[in-house]
């Protein structure tokens, strides 16, 4: 285990991330308690969330220490009462799922909040496509507020690599400005899981995609150039899942 | 006009605000060069941006500056190389429309990113009940890209003001976990216009507004707590618009 002294502001090239806030914690300790090394609380933290970090690190028997200026190296730009340290660890997504596909994605907001909305729909597989931002940037798992920590994450070389490895015989959605039908009219193919797949957020699909699946395109007013990468993924994630049972 | 030397870091109780970035900028002269001061820009900004600033500044006869010393001390956390100054503005919604309304809001992003997908779908009319945010807060703006400036915002005191000087008549729908309604389910009434009304993002709405027309509300998994409240808002006003012909 690494000594709470040495730890560093959250480093790409480390093999710990950090869950900055209380929220995220939580479903880390109650999701993956095997993954956490430690749990560090700030004085100035509530006594009820003191309380129930206790508890939960006594059951997984976590260490949890009291200590503000690790906090404070570690945090981001925001404040921060409650961290964990965790391992990172290797992830695959299910092949016979539905799938979310980010191609390039390079907001670590939106990333998070992707995964977020995914799984309050029910899709629990998300394949990112690289490059890409790191998935396990603590500002990825803080927007996601820790639903990272209930669905499985995967990132590929490229979008071939992940359709020979886990997107075959799958019904793909590209969505594209470009593409040739409205999502609202959409005659979803139910026969076999489905891929939904997004672009980069300033540059979205290549013109590549075009020949993939079914295009669809999210209609909206030219008053605006495009919906913000995350609301389109949350739209269309909504779309396709509304009639579904397990919602 | 005021002075660029005593120019400061946004406050509420300035009479001026700014465009932070060259995005909203250029939005800002496009919709409502009235209102502009002045626009500064920073020595280090690509000659493309520069030239169109011109252009627009030039048919606008808006002065433009460049300082970076001055964009050094309005922006906020992230770099920014293009401002524009304006003098905040009165505006009132159009009660014939259809409404957004955002009761008690406390994020700016959220907000932002509401109005710019509200535009997006053809909703141009967003009532906003205090307390909440300050709409003319540059990180208000900057989330929109611009889009508050081809929409119309109103704040009200309270609800029943919003309701007795612009939103009688209409088809209510607030957005609660409690709602009776699925939103996916929903038959909307088309005899009227309608608001879709959303609470605060820790707290929601209060329980009274389960009496006030029809209660939605929009399934998710048990996976999480709730959504978060731009993408709850952005997947109703995606959903209430669909059908319409203007998109």
């Amino acid at each position: 285990m690494i000594s709470i002294k040495s730890l560093k502001r959250y480093s790409k090239k480390a093999d710990y991330t950090y869950t900055l806030g209380a929220y995220p914690t939580f479903e880390l300790l109650n999701r993956h308690p095997e993954y956490v090394q430690q749990v560090i609380v700030s004085t100035q933290a509530k006594p009820e969330i003191q309380e129930k970090l206790d508890i939960l690190c006594r059951k997984s028997q976590v260490p949890c220490l009291c200590n503000d200026k690790v906090l404070d190296k570690i945090r981001e730009k925001e404040a921060c009462i409650v961290a964990g340290v965790l391992r990172k660890y290797e992830d695959h997504i299910e092949a016979d799922k539905n799938h979310i596909v980010l191609v390039n994605p390079s907001d670590m907001g939106n990333l998070g909040t992707i995964i977020r909305t995914g799984l309050g729909f029910g899709i629990r597989n998300i394949a990112v496509i690289e490059p890409c931002v790191d998935v396990f940037h603590p500002k990825v798992i803080r927007a996601s507020m820790g639903a990272v920590f209930s669905v499985h994450i995967e990132s590929f070389k490229s979008f071939e690599t992940y359709r020979q490895e886990a997107g075959n015989k799958k019904a793909y959605y590209p969505f594209m400005l470009k593409g040739s039908v409205s999502l609202s009219e959409l005659k979803q193919d139910s026969s076999s899981s489905f891929a939904l797949i997004f672009g980069n957020e300033s540059s979205g699909l290549p013109d590549s995609y075009l020949e993939l699946g079914q295009p669809v395109r999210i209609r909206h007013t030219d008053a605006i150039d495009s919906l913000n990468l995350a609301m389109a993924a949350g739209i269309a994630i909504y779309e396709f899942t509304k009639r579904q049972d397990i919602l």
